[in-house]
């Protein structure tokens, strides 16, 4: 099995895929918000839509991940249910704080 | 079974408890600093340790939850699990943002 | 002049006062819900609406610091005007992250 | 006077540049992550740090946009520097959210 199935748990990658291709694009108008030294309240709107966005896509796979990998590690019980929830909690509190 | 004891999830009750003792000091003393006008930098300061004490206490609750809730509904499996994973993705959401 | 007097920059303070308060009570309904063991999903959205009341607080008082504290020191101009920024700069920050 | 001249608030301009190039870089990084189906834990670490160096420029441009032109709007003082207030908090309240 390769790890491209193992970790094929990503519901909608086409979406993910077209929203953090927007996102890219949004990084790259900011940029050039700053480059052309833009009224500096509406790049700091712009960063927030993009914080936003990030913010959705990582919320998005994480309902993914809770969904597959934690579920699995849930039936199989165990430390290995015990590692899986911790290490997604970790994440959790990246994303939180 | 009572409501208490299926929800009796929380693992280390007493340290939420105290924690949560000392997160209502903490209010009680930032709304003594409003009463008595202490400058407004320090009144923030008091408000994010507030703040980042409240998600500490969120994100250990959220562990609980995942924990036993989530991995018992993922143990049964089908809608039931489904239905658990979207709550608590919602209730990070609330949470991330 | 009283320390008092040099911070009353507070406008509306009963209204602070009276948020505060009703965040204390918020602060202390969430510590029930522990002892009582309610639903972990519905004690995190009580924190959720606790962390967005004490936000909401934090930027009021920061609007009020910026209107006074720092148009004052800015219009004193030099190095105390950059201090004050800084310092305003450095709250943002924390609240921010 | 020109739009660039008149907004030519921002020191330092190359660093917030370079900085934002790196993040265009970081976020091109996700989606490869997500194309080739990486963990996701790792994913959500990226964008973790992603967003974390999105909220340190704009905290960077917000400190800039406080020390020149709220700070000459304080300057001239009466509505403008009301409005320029306003405006900045509520920004603020955006990235705070």
């Amino acid at each position: 099995m390769t790890d491209h199935a193992s970790h094929g748990y990503i519901t909608e990658k086409d979406k993910y895929l077209n929203r953090l291709k927007r996102i890219e694009g949004q990084a790259r108008g900011v940029r050039g918000m700053v480059e052309d030294e833009k009224y500096c309240i509406d790049i700091l709107t712009q960063i927030s839509a993009l914080t936003s966005a990030l913010e959705a896509v990582a919320i998005g796979l994480l309902d993914d991940h809770l969904r597959h990998c934690v579920v699995d590690a849930a039936r199989l019980g165990g430390d290995e249910a015990d590692a899986k929830i911790a290490e997604a909690t970790a994440a959790i509190a990246r994303l939180v704080r």
